[in-house]
């Protein structure tokens, strides 16, 4: 038996059409309908039907085995876990690597990215953050267009397929956040305007519609996406959510969503007794977000500090476009700015938005792993023109600074899946849209965007072509050979930073940086990054003894460091 | 090799005899001196001698295993863990278990006591709290008189014990809470003041000298007690440390030890990537000690309550002496305001201390997990005349009414040792002072302390006679009978607690407490536990279903819920 149940306040009449007959539903209160149907069951498909109209998927579907506009089926959590024995994995001191199931392996599942979890335990880290899984349109694609918030990508492995992942990690040690959109929907599949008003034209953002989260009718709405994060952090046993562009969730309500997700999401952390993370992408430069709710903030567990990334990046390759300008002025300074107080853009001018921007981080209170740091991410490098990563560019010793001066940082470190050996395969933008024209358009708008920026139509690959997914796949013979090195190095900078105490400190007050000539010193204690990021050799004064180096090339001699260019070592100093 | 390091700020010379010779020590910066002993290693005894005086313990000893008056011994850490997979476990949640190793068991060692583990794994309790382990005087004794905070009392199994203990534990998921004492040493065996300004006169406690955290040399004596607290979470692996009496460390520096240990705890959590607990026990009725630094308070994870203790016990046993007085008055009314603003004299009249007490808790931000509540606790039962438990009074239904008010509350619940089953044994205030002055001098306060509320001298157990030890240690046997059905009654509630999310609610504001007659009604959002207090059988209207219920005579018909006297149902109220 199974009890169907929606959400549809304005509607005259609702129906579920199921093994070939349409049942009616009893309004109930709060605008929602409900019906017991005593033959449904596990497997058995079924869809809405509002005041007569098309029959419709389930805004809350656990399963779409056919696709975003096809029928719901019926899911029940028949799933049997082996993780008893685990107690969490906290946020603060782990290294977070970001992964999408579609290109993490050539068969673009779960069960075939379980096959590759070993390499992510040596490789050392400890949270796998896993980019959308909610259904959307086609097979291929990055999941920000997402449709049914409540059901898993069924070409990735469905419902079952996430558990099963899940699981594994655990049995693993590894914890998994996972990447929740609640700031918009996708622009196929999206039914919810037929059941009530999940939008509102009172805010826009970038992508769409606005969801509803403070007009008329918001109370359910917002219902939906918290109810949507506790099922994840419940019945999936995810260890923590990343919301997406949490700055495009408007909401002008006294408590603000996202205090009002924190609050459930401690009260499920105290109910399940482990540790629940909530890490928003947040484009404000507002420590507020992370600030506890007892201290007057929102009380999220981190945020992503696209600044750090700006600044690095600027640094390393000499980018000044877009929203790199103000960051490429002086790219030390950014960089000084962003590593000892989170923000570059704290209250200061920002050309880029015409405004000021952001507001400064309270160095002495705020524990700097509440800021997510990364010198690539899947936008970073996928929003590029042709996805190319840093490692199409830059040298081997230029990559390794980057890594160092993250996996240094004070901030909680992010590597976005290939990153950890260099991966020559690039990440692009690809979708799998089945409407021709929503097809053309993608194609279209993406050849505009850089056409803008001087690029030929033929340059920007085509997100529609298959072959523009499979170029995005990472060839995991290419990570065995770790030709560059750089996997060798991931690893025993991850392995340095469980070691030493001084890497994990959290107190930004504590972290200086200081540049000499092309010579950058990440200060961490009595440890120290020492970088040259000149096309010089350099020396740098230091005495110490040297617990890492890039390169053999690297050679402290007294109290001379040698440095190659673009090299990096990490130093013990004397106490 | 061993390197010996000692703080001796006011020393003219500092020696270490060791090996049938003595080695002077170098001074070097902040009063520290040092020296290699080359043929020192794991397993050599050795001892100071400040200015020429006798050899005296390291107030930094690691092991003393003849005792905390003889020589210290040179402890390195060899021991091979095997708790890799352990990922810590979150206080928020958790149910405590308080225990003390030398009376769990009859042989009263680490060892002996993970032979009774998984009966704590079968009860469902989640972190073990242990007494007092630093080494002090004799064999037996509760252990609040350590005198060398950094070495594992040895009659207990040493270092190598604890650390099999902790291993074990978290073997079995079960977390390690640690009970330490910084506000005071005990009156034997603590050899500090010939190192250095240990204590102060600035401030005084009911125990002895002020620990000197605010005087001239404070930083170091704050860096002795920081240190001794990480030795625990790091090097033993320890989930969480329980500060006894923190309204005992007067410290008029800006930033209190407390705020300061609290940070430190933070990187150490950071750096080894799991939850880490601090407990105060607190009688300041000030939730500052438990609100975050970054909203102006220490930072603290959780505090004692004994006011939700006092109203219970108040409540169940009638008794209204001492500290009970104020609760005894109105005892429905005490157990009201404890029970949804976790304080009882929250800025109102204490009549025991003379003066108004305790400042209200914000009910809407502060997490009821901040408070840990229980009906009996060392303190409880060991400070009463006989260490006479709740059972011995209590009919087994008014066990285990007292038994569900803690479990169904919103704080977290802690039993003491024994109490799960009624234990027949009582637990009594027992040393071991090997100076018969001492010894006699323990033996008469006790007598004279209790003789004030109208004992006997013959009817107070004598602290020194090993009988009275060995009284205190729980009957196995009985446990495993269970004549009395209260250990099948904490393995029903606390699993109860597991899950149903609403008993963990950490919402103060969504608690009430109604009384009608006898009759109480503990509201946890749809769950509510209703007991009847009184002499006779009631009713209470309600519709729902009972989902636990101590006793047959317990029925629900109709909306009538039939209550014998002194027994308790769980009922999940109809939607």
């Amino acid at each position: 038996m199974t009890y169907f149940r929606v959400w549809a306040p304005d509607a005259e009449s609702v129906e579920v059409e199921t093994g070939g007959r349409r049942v009616p539903l009893s309004a109930q209160a709060q605008g929602w309908w409900g019906v017991d149907v005593p033959e449904a069951q596990h497997g058995t498909d079924y869809a809405y039907v509002v005041d007569g109209g098309d029959p419709t998927p389930d805004p809350r579907t656990r399963w779409q085995p056919e696709g975003v506009h096809a029928a719901s089926r019926v899911y029940e959590d028949r799933f049997e876990w082996t993780d008893a024995a685990w107690t969490g994995r906290q946020l603060a001191g782990s290294v977070v690597y970001e992964l999408h199931i579609g290109t993490f392996t050539s068969e673009g599942t779960f069960d075939a990215a379980i096959g590759r979890l070993d390499a992510l335990v040596e490789l050392g880290v400890d949270l796998v953050e896993v980019m959308p899984v909610a259904a959307f349109p086609g097979t291929h694609g990055w999941g920000y267009d997402g449709v049914h918030l409540y059901a898993v990508h069924e070409p990735y492995g469905g419902p079952d397929g996430l558990k099963r992942f899940v699981d594994a990690c655990h049995a693993r040690g590894l914890g998994v956040v996972l990447d929740v959109v609640y700031n918009h929907l996708g622009p196929s599949g999206n039914y919810l305007g037929r059941f009530g008003p999940y939008f509102t034209d009172l805010h826009s953002t970038p992508w769409g519609q606005a969801v509803n989260l403070d007009d008329t009718g918001s109370d359910e709405v917002r219902r939906w996406v918290i109810d949507n994060a506790t099922q994840w952090l419940g019945e999936f046993h995810i260890d923590g959510l990343r919301l997406d562009a949490v700055h495009a969730l408007v909401d002008e309500r006294a408590t603000h969503l996202l205090a009002e997700l924190a609050a459930e999401v401690d009260r499920l952390s105290t109910a399940m007794r482990r540790p629940l993370s909530l890490i928003a992408e947040s484009d404000r430069n507002d420590a507020s977000f992370v600030r506890p709710r007892e201290a007057g903030g929102y009380g999220l567990t981190a945020q992503w500090d696209d600044d750090v990334h700006h600044a690095l990046h600027a640094l390393v390759t000499g980018e000044g476009q877009g929203y790199y300008s103000d960051f490429a002025e002086d790219p030390y300074l950014a960089l000084t700015r962003a590593m000892t107080g989170a923000f570059f853009h704290a209250g200061t001018w920002s050309s880029f938005r015409g405004r000021h921007h952001g507001a400064p981080v309270d160095r002495e209170l705020t524990p700097a792993y509440r800021f997510v740091a990364y010198t690539q991410t899947h936008d970073q490098v996928g929003n590029r023109a042709t996805g190319d990563r840093l490692a199409a560019t830059l040298s081997d010793g230029r990559l390794k600074v980057a890594a160092a001066l993250v996996l240094a940082s004070p901030f909680t470190p992010m590597l976005f899946m290939g990153e950890e050996y260099a991966a020559a395969t690039p990440w692009q933008y690809f979708t799998d849209h089945q409407e021709p024209e929503l097809a053309e358009a993608i194609r279209q708008g993406r050849r505009k965007e850089f056409a803008g920026h001087g690029w030929d139509a033929e340059d920007v690959p085509d997100p529609q072509d298959p072959a523009t997914r499979d170029r995005s796949v990472l060839d995991w013979d290419e990570r065995a050979r770790d030709e560059r090195g750089l996997l060798a190095w991931y690893r025993s900078l991850i392995a340095l930073r469980r070691t030493r105490p001084e890497l994990t400190d959290p107190r930004l007050s504590e972290v200086t940086l200081s540049v000499e000539g092309s010579v950058v010193v990440l200060g961490r204690g009595v440890v120290q990054m020492v970088a040259n990021l000149g096309t010089e050799q350099a020396q740098h004064a230091v005495t110490g003894e040297v617990l890492l180096a890039s390169e053999d090339g690297v050679r402290l001699s007294g109290s001379a460091l040698t440095l190659p260019a673009d090299s990096v070592a990490v130093v013990e100093l004397d106490a």
